[in-house]
Parts: structure tokens; sequence; C-alpha cells
């Protein structure tokens, strides 16, 4: 059971957090860019874009920063985190991480140094070269931000607008780990991981896609698992329901989390995936034999509204039709 | 003939100049995230990563942002030349640009859509998609970080550290342009061309490498033509002297611009290569057929000292063996 839960304070903390409000600028600055081009298979609304390389492989782009206040309250987890959030972008596609750029401002030495130092760390650990890059050194603030670039067939690409009526919602989340020290919406369960672990968790993504084992798929990002279900639920233009007692989660009496802190966490190793009924047990087992916990969550539906159920009790979190998240289509084309 | 140029003033006007002073911390960031990785076939020192993507393909990766003075000044050139950085850096190795993403911190909404605009005339104009990226609403400061994905065959690539003795010395630089009024030190060639002349000219770089007209290259960059060939030689391990006169350079009388200000220009096209004396001719007609000036202006020799000539006298600007420019190889290894 999960304690103190209630659908409606839930769906009201997710819906009003920052980590999901920030999504809804994104639409405006797509529709400004947006440019028609042959060989771009898929671009905004997804993780990473994907670029047709040849009639087999696919080359894949994406690009990530760290909030400032990360940056100013723990620079060496800023660094580790750019590094892993754009990890986490190749592997949602299905894609292989092939190497990273990165673009660093800073306001003094010390935090070039500790930035520097936390990138390396999960460069190294995830095995991922950091190839090159630009430095703007003494400006007025600190910003880190890295670009990573992926290949995958292109038959093997797991895409986030794939979602259909019927398929099982998943969820995947590393759970032994620990609320970051620096950031209490941060669930680090990385660091303290060996680099043949956390490698190992990040190619189930690609396997996944290998063996077309789901039918959609993205990484949990600031939004957290159900604000991140609703961004995958907005551009496949489909809903869901969910059960809130079957999300994966810590012993969170024991650590003093109140459930609707937990689902808007980001976690250093998580998923959200949809997936035909038949294939629900193989998926969630090749998270578990990498340490990572995955349960079959609800059902997608063609309501265009994502509801949470608890007890007998449900409340809807998101009007998709009405009040998207990213609101990346609502005056454009579907992004591929 | 230059008028009021003395070899002393140029030569520590590039020297002091703090486009080529802010490259001397690359050196530290670079020992701390080399990473050894047997596909990547070049990195730090280069404008552009290599990385081999199979026997005859390689896959180009760089990363550029925009000094925030720039971004404050004119937020609509600023997003226009985080693009335009990008571009160069492709073609400066040789390779064709495919696609970028951004990641974008603004303070409000006015200069988010200008920053927007910049990127996406620039991208329409090359013919290069945005395909993706990052926006951080609201921040206390505005940023432009672009990253570029870029293709070439293996053999065609232009590297900058396979300069020769005995190679001639190369400047190509679009004369027909204007001071940017938003910057002194950017020399707009660009905004008022086609996209068809643009392209025409990106394409020159990567017609050199497929036919081995030149021997390395650069784009110009921040540092200015003497500067960014100083980086070239300090790359390449090697020196050179260059006569002042034979720098392209428009009627600077005409427009107020003194030469110590103009050699330490951005220009909107302007490479430096170097080249075997027999193909010189060459590739100063394949720059000229798309309107950029292009003329040898000195010979590399194995110095490691980088020197002006002007009316017989002579001045050395860098000293490379004992005082580099980006200082990447004082402790590690060679880049490649």
């Amino acid at each position: 059971m999960v304690k103190d839960c209630s659908t409606d304070t839930v769906a009201q903390a997710v819906r009003e957090y920052e980590g999901v409000t920030r999504k809804r600028v994104i639409g405006d600055m797509v529709r400004l860019l947006r440019m028609e081009s042959p060989d771009v298979v898929a671009s905004f609304g997804e993780d990473a874009a994907v670029i047709r390389h040849n009639a087999e492989d696919a080359l894949l782009l994406a690009a990530d920063g760290i909030w400032s206040r990360l940056m100013e309250a723990d620079p060496f987890w800023a660094g580790y985190c750019a590094v892993l959030v754009n990890v986490h972008d190749i592997a949602a596609m299905g894609g292989r991480p092939i190497a990273m750029v990165d673009i660093l401002s800073v306001t003094n030495d010390l935090i070039r140094d500790e930035v520097t130092r936390g990138m390396v760390a999960a460069s190294r650990q995830f095995g991922v070269p950091i190839v090159g890059g630009h430095l703007h050194p003494e400006t007025p603030y600190s910003v880190v931000d890295v670009a990573i670039l992926g290949t995958a067939r292109m038959d093997q690409l797991i895409f986030s607008d794939t979602a259909e009526e019927g398929d099982v919602v998943v969820a995947a989340i590393d759970l032994a780990g620990r609320v970051h020290p620096s950031c209490s919406f941060n669930w680090d369960s990385v660091t303290m991981k060996s680099a043949e672990v956390v490698r190992a968790q990040i190619r189930v993504m690609e396997d996944l896609g290998k063996e077309h084992l789901v039918t959609a798929g993205k990484d949990i990002s600031n939004p957290g698992v159900i604000g991140t279900l609703g961004m995958l639920l907005e551009v496949s233009e489909k809903g869901a329901v969910i059960d809130l007692e079957a999300i994966p989660r810590p012993d969170l009496s024991a650590i003093g989390l109140p459930f609707e802190h937990w689902v808007r966490m980001y976690p250093g190793m998580g998923f959200i995936l949809t997936a035909k009924e038949e294939n629900v047990k193989e998926v969630c087992r090749r998270f578990s034999d990498t340490g990572i916990a995955a349960a079959p969550i609800g059902t997608v539906d063609g309501s265009r509204i994502l509801t949470v159920r608890y007890l007998g009790r449900e409340t809807q979190v998101f009007d998709l039709d009405h009040n998207g998240i990213m609101r990346i289509f609502t005056e454009g084309g579907i992004c591929r």
C-alpha cells in the first residue's frame, strides 16, 4: 500500500511540478525551428533526433543541459548529470551512444574543474568519450550543456510517438539508490554502481529495440515517471489509465519520502515504455536481470487523457487533447 | 600598401587580443577530459572531432557557443553566428554538415524569439536543419550553444595538425561584406548573400578535401586570421613566416579600419590553409570562383615560431614551443 496517497494529491503534484510546466515552452520553439529535410526521420518530441545515414543505418543526435540551480548547488553532480541525461537520450531511442561534446560557461576555475570532474566520471563509467567542445571562461554564470552522437540500425529504433491502444505501460526504475544529497528531486542510482552494471542497464534498451519487444519508450527525465508518460502519450496522441500502486518504488516510509515526491523524481536509470501484452513479462525480465525494477502499471487507450487510479478512485492528470505538456503539435503536423 | 602598419603593432595586437588569450584555458580542460577510444580519430585541437563509422565513413561532431556579450548586444546575430560557426567547423574538416541541435538559456521570451529567428535564418540559408535541442526558460542569463553532426569519407578529411615544412600558407576570406553593426570584430559577409552563394562557398572545403589539394586547414574563428594560423601551427608543431601585405583585405581606408583590427576580425566566411606549392593556384581559383579572395601569404617552416613580415621588417607573434595558444599538448600526447 502507498502510504498517505490520494489520486488527487498525486495528480496535482505532478501537474504543477516545475519539471512538467517548464516543458510548455517547447511547442513555440519547435514551430519556429522546424524545417523540412528528407533524411530527418524524427526530430522534436523524441529523446534524440534520427537522421537516415543510408538504407540501414541511422545517426542519432541529442542535446541536453542542466538546470542552473543544480550547477550552483553541486557542479560535480551537474557535470555527471549532463553526461547521464545525454546517454539516456540515446538509450531511450534503442541506440548506442558513441561520443559527446560539451559547452561550458563558468564563473571560475573551481566550478570548471568540478563540472569537468563530474563529466569525466560519468564519461568513463558509461564508456562514452567526450571528444570536443567549447569553453567560455569567466562568464557571469555557470552552464553545462552536452550534445551526444549515437548510432542505430533503422529497424531497431524506439520512438515516443508509436504507442498504440491496448498496449501495456511498463515503468522501469533502478530502486537501489539514494536521494541525491544536493538535489531532493534526483534519485541517484548510478554513482555507486560499477561501469559494468550501468553499461548493462543502458544496453537493455538497445536489445529491446533490436528484438522489437516494445512499441514506444522514453527515458524518465525531469517531469518524473507520470510526467514523462504524459509526454509519450501526447506525441502518440493516446491516453492511459495507470495504477499508482504498481509504480516501482523503494521503501518510501523508511527514507521518509512522500509518494507524490517519488513520482516527480528524476531517476538515475529509468524508462517508461509501452509493449504488447505478450512481451511484458520478457521486457520486465530484461530489466530485472540488470537490477532495474520493472512492472506493468497500466494500459494505453484512445482517450488522450492520462488518469491515475488508487484504491478504486481515479483522477485525471493531463487532458492532452486540450492542454498538452510540450504542446508541439497544436499548430503543426506530427514531427515525423 | 597597408596603411599605418608596423609588424610590432600587429604582432602585439594579435597576441594580446582576447579572442586569442581566451584559448589558453583549453589545454587544462583537455588534459582532464581525454579518454582513449579506438574509433576517435581526432578530437581536441581540431575544428570537429572525427569518429570512424566504418572502413570508409567518418562522423564529425563539434560544438560551439557564442560569447555572452554578443548575445546581449544582438540576440539575432548571436543565434545566426551560433549556426554559422558550427557549419564552419564541419566545412573546415572537409566534411558535409548534416544536422544541428541547440541548447538555449534565456532570460525572457523576446531574447528567445530573436535568437531563434537568427538560428532559423542561418539554418535555412545554409540548408542544415536544427533537429532538436533543449530550452532553459527564465534563466538569469542568456546563452546559445549549438552542436553539429557532419559526415565525410575518411580519405577526404582536412586536419589542423598536418601542415608540413615548405607548405604554402593560404588565407581565404570573403571580402564582400561589412563590419557588423552589433560587433566591430565581426566581418559579416554572409547575411546579405543568397543560399546558393554561401552553400557553394562552404562546399569548396569539401572539394579541396576530396581532391587532396590542401595539407591542413582551419576556419578563421575568434582569434582572427593570424591567431587561427597560430593554432594550426601549434597543433602541427610547425612555424611560419607570413607577409602582412599578402593577407586579403577589403579597402580598409575607405571603411576606416586599422589593419591590426582587420586581422583580428571573425570573418563570415574565412579559412586558413596550407598547401603544396603546385596546388596553390588551383586552391585559390576554387575560392575565387565562389567570391572568396584567397592568396598565398607565407611559408610553413620547422621553427615553431609564427613571424609576421612587412617592408623588410619581421616580428615574432607566437613562440609556440615556449608559449602555446591552446596549450593542449604541453603535458599530453598529440591529439590523434
